[in-house]
């Protein structure tokens, strides 16, 4: 018997996948164990699959993050081997420790952080040495008794002070990192400067390693296919100012399209509508772009002081917009129909209205694309309040224009002139809100057109002046509408 | 002459600050830089006591983040004097200094915050340790000229992969402080490992380092005035609530408000209508918390896998609904005023509506500020749904009513009764839109309820049974009202 279980112990795990099920009834539990065993086992390579899967489709949509982990790869290799071939550094490789560590810490994928991290991580070392040997200094010439009260009390008082320094919305904007490496280096000079001599040499190799690893990082940064904070904030915003043109045309397009049976490019459409949501979400990207972008040095376009925070001001108004449309999408799916007379009274000019903020939004997004004053601007901004004041003129004659439109009746008979011309007031609601919120919008946009002037004055925008450009201009507009 | 110069010069820089000026004329230049310095160092004084304003304004504002500054000052000191004194670690420091730099690192604010880092740090290290030991085995054994190609090519693309995979949502969410400590720890490993044959020596060392690190940063941050990401999650969404009810009263009764002029709480009225802004521009927060209350165990009424992530889908419906009132703001603004008849005529219709919005909101902080399934909640729903039903139906009778009501002139004379009766389109419009966005609202709302209902599922919210509670329930209520 012994035996024959044993066998069918052996048997049991080896069958291959398709027959186990076989012999269930004869031995249960073991099988229930290798089944469910191996379900687990399907179950983890299905979900690392997936996750690799989901990587793969990242890398391919965006290649910039991929080579940002090649960049990173290639620094950590550079000053890992420039230590390793070194016989200078013998010893524990406590120095090339340093080295290795700025480059994991330091490297980020735009040029801007990257930069911020380098001159806070050196701000802060150097404070934090001098600082520390300083405090040691007093506090090895005030007696034994009184060295370690005074170690602990400075680095109780100055590690608190600078922790809750980095709550402040000044600091944490522009020294959080700094400001932490001020409170690691402060305390590990106030503990190993109790050991330690020679601290003025251990300081002079571990900032010269430090300043080593920085420079592997910057270096590699900027050759290799650089990504630059303040480049990638300009194009968010042309973006996010094509998505919301995108959005407006989309959203009264669908509300006055007549058959709502969905076909292919439907779902475009929807995609398209939704993409104001994209620019409700940019907020934080956009303020840490714009945070890095000061720390970087002139480049490509933009001089070294150009004005990133106004693009921050752009975004709010980008963002105050969208709200708008926000409403508006959610009025287009209102089930309450407004009367089609009245709806085709107005589609022509409702139409006008969206196309007109959409060419706005456009000619925005290309003065920002070329950095060059649009001669256009003030003309579409003009015709879109012509369209405003079209859409208010004909909404003010309108009840009247209704009455005398209808045949008239017998002049006695008031009824039926009131029940027809006079839609209730709950079925043009949604009609309404949406004509308010279009006349809204307007107000908006202008709002936006005002930002995107002033950082064109203080970005020191040219006008366009030669022909090229302009007609390069009118083809990237039909492009993009 | 030179000594009459020289005398000037030293009387220049001695005077007090009021007579400076008397002597301009005979030492311009001296004086002139004298100035500009004094200019310059006032500037910086005053800057700088500007600075410390506003730090002050935070630490009355906020005394948890000053807990939190104090909190870390003593983890630090405690490990400092920890290693200070401990003859054991005698040297350069270079053991203390992963326990400091532990601290440093990994004191958060929020407990959640500090686990996560904690627990990222350990897997992290463990497993490039792990995975740097074995790589540098193969390296060791396959000869002089392969190992630093194997131990270059493996830092390389481990590190490429892992820094790609930092950019993965998942991974971010969950993993993106233990993949960089990742990345260091086997750079680490690779390079010190060809100089240090004691590697697991050494390794047990920094382990138990870190772990003291850790444990002391763990302790410290229960111990004293714990702050609970989870806790805080859950306040930040009631204090939500609570404003967006604020902003749909004060919405509505600004724009039913008789007399405009401004008195002294009209300033604390606009804040709170304002309080929308605040819900709008709460996402970040919201998600990181969520992200580290997961890492947190059980504390005060929250058990280990309380639904944090519902937390984030309320959040959503929450400022979806904010987006709606943010258009109302606008709408409400208007300077197009609608006709005083009409506007009586819905005013008590549309405060009962937002009063009964508002009080279903109330009623959802009070659910969760309790974590009990109020009884009340079905009822306010109802309330609000009834107020919206009745807002329909006098709209629907709308324009009857109106010509109705006014008297009738001779039946033949058509044209007085069309002018003064109907008021035109473009007056009725913003009333309109208030109508339709307070509909609107209602159906967001009833998207909030669902979203705290299914919390209160997930998280096994006890029903409201005793009757103290409930007693307790109207007080808080008319407090919070």
């Amino acid at each position: 018997m012994p035996k024959e279980v044993s066998s069918k112990l052996e048997w049991t795990i080896n069958i291959p996948d398709g027959t186990s099920e076989r012999i269930e009834p004869e031995s249960g539990p073991i099988l229930r164990v290798w089944l469910r065993l191996k379900g687990t086992i399907e179950s983890f390579i299905l979900k690392i699959w997936k996750f690799l899967e989901k990587a793969w489709i990242l890398a391919v949509a965006e290649p910039k993050k991929v080579i940002h982990g090649l960049k990173v790869g290639l620094a950590i290799s550079v000053v890992s081997i420039f230590y390793y071939t070194r016989p200078l550094y013998e010893g524990v490789g406590g120095n090339a420790m340093w080295a290795v560590m700025t480059v994991v810490v330091i490297f980020e994928s735009t040029i801007g952080a990257t930069l911020y991290k380098c001159i806070n991580r050196a701000i802060g070392t150097f404070l934090a040495g001098s600082l520390g040997v300083g405090v040691h200094w007093i506090a090895n010439h005030s007696g034994k008794h009184l060295e370690p009260i005074i170690l602990g009390t400075s680095v109780f008082l100055l590690a608190s002070a600078a922790t809750f320094s980095r709550f402040i919305p000044s600091i944490k904007a522009r020294f959080d990192y700094g400001t932490m490496i001020f409170i690691l280096t402060f305390s590990l000079v106030s503990v190993s400067g109790y050991r330690v001599d020679k601290l003025f040499d251990l300081a002079h190799q571990r900032l010269s390693t430090i300043a080593i690893g920085a420079a592997i990082c910057v270096i590699i940064t900027m050759i290799f296919c650089p990504i630059w904070a303040g480049d990638e904030l300009h194009r968010l915003i042309c973006r996010n100012l094509e998505k919301l043109a995108h959005s407006v045309d989309e959203c009264v397009a669908e509300y006055f399209r007549d058959d709502k049976t969905s076909t292919a490019s439907d779902e475009d459409c929807s995609k398209k509508m939704q993409g104001y949501r994209c620019v409700l979400n940019s907020k934080a990207t956009e303020e840490s772009m714009a945070n890095y972008a000061r720390w970087e040095p002139a480049h490509g376009r933009f001089k070294f002081r150009h004005p990133w925070k106004q693009y921050l001001k752009i975004g709010a108004s980008i963002r105050n917009c969208a709200y708008c449309i926000g409403t508006l999408d959610g009025c287009v799916n209102s089930k309450t129909q407004a009367p089609p007379n009245l709806k085709k009274h107005l589609k022509n000019i409702c139409m006008r209205l969206s196309i007109t903020s959409s060419n706005v939004l456009h000619e925005l997004a290309f003065t920002l694309k070329t950095m060059k004053k649009s001669s256009k601007i003030d003309f579409s901004v003009e015709e879109m309040n012509l369209a405003v004041q079209e859409l208010k003129n004909s909404l003010i004659s309108l009840p009247n224009l209704d009455i005398i439109t209808n045949p008239l009746p017998a002049e006695a008979n008031l009824e039926p002139i009131t029940k027809i011309t006079i839609p209730p007031f709950m079925e043009i609601l949604p009609l309404a809100t949406l004509v308010s919120l279009l006349i809204e919008n307007a107000t908006k946009i202008e709002g936006i057109v005002n930002a995107v002037e002033e950082l064109a004055v203080l970005g020191e925008f040219k006008p366009v002046t030669d022909k090229k450009p302009k007609c390069n201009q009118s083809t990237t507009n039909n492009q993009a509408l």
